[in-house]
C-alpha cells in the first residue's frame, strides 16, 4: 500500500539535491535560449475548460485534469447527473501542454509583442496518464516558438538553439531526427491510402520503433489490407537504415530510402525543404550533434504542418526532446 | 465584456519584461535564502483532496480549487447529486499554500533530510477568492521554514534572512512587526474573554487597522458586550502608538502599551520571548529595517503558536510578507 504521505499518484517531490540539479539544468536551458533571442513568458497554470477542449490538443485533451466550478447549485449537479456528464461541472482545467496557452497568450497580447516573437516558456503541464516508468502526471516542458517568421528560417533557429542547449547540458552524441509532414502524406498517397485515413495511418506508422514493420502492417490491415502491404514493404526497407547510422540529409539518400515517393508533389516539396534545412545547419551544429532524416518520424499532434524534429540521446530509450 | 482570449478570471499572463523583472526578484530571494542555509525543494502543484481539507489550512481550505476524479461513473455522479455535494466527485485539489505540502513532504522524506531542515519553497498557490486589486487567484509564495530547531533561534534566523532579502530587493524603510500568540491570548483573558471565543475574537482584532477600535468593539459585542468594551479601551490606547513610530521591543514599552496584561502568565512568557528576540536581532538587521512590537498583529492561521511577524513597506498599503 502506498504511504498516506506520498505525493498524489504519478507525481513526485524533489529533495534539495534533486531540485538543485533540476534548477541547474533549467538555468542552462534558459540562458542558451535567451542568448538566441527568446523571451521568457508566463501564463497561468489553468486555462478555461472550453479552450482546453477546443481540439488543438489532439489526444492530450482527453488526459486533462478538470477543475470543479465553485458554488455549484443542486440544480446544476442534478442536470449533470441527468446528462451523465460530470465534465459539465468543470469550468477550468490544468493545461496539458504549453502550446494551447501560447496561442491564447499571443491572441491576447499581440499588440504588445514584437512582429517576430520568439517565445520561451518553461513550466509544468499535467496529464492524467497511467503512470509508468519515466512518465509522470506532472512534468516540465521547455517550449520555444517563433511566431511571425517564415518557415525554414524559424526551423533553423529552433534547431540551432536546441542543439546548443544539448551541448551545454553535456548531452554528447545526440541525434536530431527530422522529417516533414508533406513527406509523410506523400508516402501514404504513394502507397495508395486515401487522405481520409492518413491521420489514423500515421498513428500506426509512429509505432515502427516499438512494433516493427510487421506489427505496423498488422495494425494497418484494419484500414486497407492492400495498402498496408505496400507501405509495409517500404517500411521494412527503411527500418535497418534507421537502426544503423540513419539517413543523411541529401536528396540522393532521401530518395533512395523512399523510392518513387519523391514523384509525389507534396513529398517533393517536403524533401526539398529538408535538404535546404540540412545545408543551412551544416557547420552550425555543435560538435557531436548529428542530424538525420527519419521518414517514420510522425509526432502526435495534428497541428504540425511542415518540418518536424525529435532528438534522441544514446543514454535514453525514448526521445529526449 | 472580457475578451475571450484573456487568462482565466483573477489570473494573469506575464509578458517578457514583467517576467524578467519577476525572475530577477525571485533570483535575489533564492540566493539570499540559500546563503542562509535554506535548501530548495519542490512538491507537486496538486495534493490529495483529503489532505487539503484536513483543517490545517483554516479558512483558506474553503477557497481551494477542486479537481474532478477521472472516469466518474454514472452511479458516483448520481450519488453526488443525491447528497447535494459536488465535492464528492473530487479527489485532488490545487494547493492554497505551501505549508500543507511541506508538512506532507516532511512526513514522507524525513529519513532523507537533515535533523535541522531549513526548507525553501518558491512556487504558485491558488485561491478561489473574489478577484480584487492586487489579489490574484494564482500567486507565488516564497516560504522558508526551519524544522527541528528550538523556537527562538529559528525565529531569529527567519527574520534575519528575510530582512536581508528585503534589503537586497532595495525595499528600504521596511518595518517588521512582531507579536506572540501568547500575548494575544493573555490580552483576551485579561479582558475577560473565555478561551472558547478567543479564535473568533482574534479574527476581529485583526481588522483594527481597517475598522479602528470602535469598529472592533462593534463586531465583538456579538461575543460579549462587557468584554468588548474592556478590550476596546486597550485597543484605543494602542492605536495611536501603532500609527506612530510603533512600540519598541523593550519590556517597558511593551508593558506600558498593555497595562496589566503582563501579569497573565502566558502573556508574560510571550513578552519575554519577544524581548529576547529583539535583543538577539539588535545589530543583525540591515540598515533601514526596523523591528516593532504590534500587540494587534494576529495572522489568520490557527497553526501559529509563538512568535508571529509581518513586514510592512511604506510603498504598499498592505503587508508585503
Amino acid at each position: 500500500m502506498a504511504s498516506p504521505v506520498n505525493p498524489p499518484r504519478g507525481m513526485r517531490d524533489f529533495l534539495p539535491a534533486d531540485k538543485a540539479r533540476r534548477e541547474h539544468a533549467l538555468g542552462i536551458i534558459k540562458n542558451v535560449y535567451r542568448s538566441h533571442g527568446f523571451d521568457e513568458i508566463e501564463t497561468p497554470v489553468v486555462e478555461d475548460y472550453a479552450r482546453l477542449h477546443a481540439g488543438l490538443g489532439g489526444d492530450n485533451e482527453k488526459l486533462s485534469f478538470s477543475i470543479l466550478k465553485r458554488g455549484i447549485t443542486a440544480d446544476a449537479l442534478a442536470a449533470a447527473a441527468a446528462a451523465g456528464n460530470p465534465e459539465q461541472l468543470a469550468d477550468l482545467g490544468l493545461r496539458f501542454d504549453l502550446t494551447v496557452p501560447l496561442t491564447r497568450f499571443y491572441a491576447s497580447h499581440r499588440a504588445e509583442l514584437p512582429s517576430v516573437f520568439r517565445a520561451l516558456q518553461i513550466a509544468p503541464v499535467w496529464r492524467a496518464e497511467r503512470p509508468q516508468k519515466g512518465r509522470y502526471r506532472q512534468f516540465v516542458q521547455a517550449d520555444i516558438d517563433i511566431i511571425g517568421e517564415a518557415g525554414l528560417l524559424a526551423e533553423i533557429e529552433l534547431i540551432t538553439a536546441t542543439s546548443q542547449v544539448l551541448a551545454e547540458l553535456g548531452l554528447a552524441g545526440c541525434t536530431i531526427r527530422v522529417n516533414d509532414r508533406r513527406v509523410l502524406f506523400g508516402l501514404l498517397s504513394h502507397c495508395g491510402f486515401e487522405s481520409a485515413v492518413h491521420d489514423r495511418a500515421l498513428i500506426t506508422v509512429d509505432k515502427l520503433d516499438k512494433i516493427g514493420s510487421a506489427g505496423v502492417v498488422d495494425e494497418l490491415r484494419e484500414l486497407d489490407s492492400v495498402d498496408a502491404e505496400t507501405l509495409g514493404v517500404v517500411l521494412a526497407a527503411v527500418e535497418p537504415k534507421l537502426a544503423g547510422d540513419g539517413i543523411t540529409l541529401t536528396p540522393q539518400a532521401i530518395e533512395a530510402s523512399l523510392p518513387g515517393v519523391a514523384e509525389n508533389t507534396g513529398a517533393a516539396a517536403g524533401i526539398e525543404s529538408l535538404v535546404e534545412l540540412g545545408a543551412a545547419l551544416a557547420g552550425a551544429l555543435p560538435e557531436g550533434v548529428t542530424i538525420r532524416f527519419d521518414p517514420t518520424l510522425v509526432r502526435g499532434m495534428g497541428y504540425y504542418t511542415g518540418t518536424i524534429f525529435e532528438i534522441a540521446h544514446p543514454g535514453s530509450g525514448s526521445s529526449v526532446g
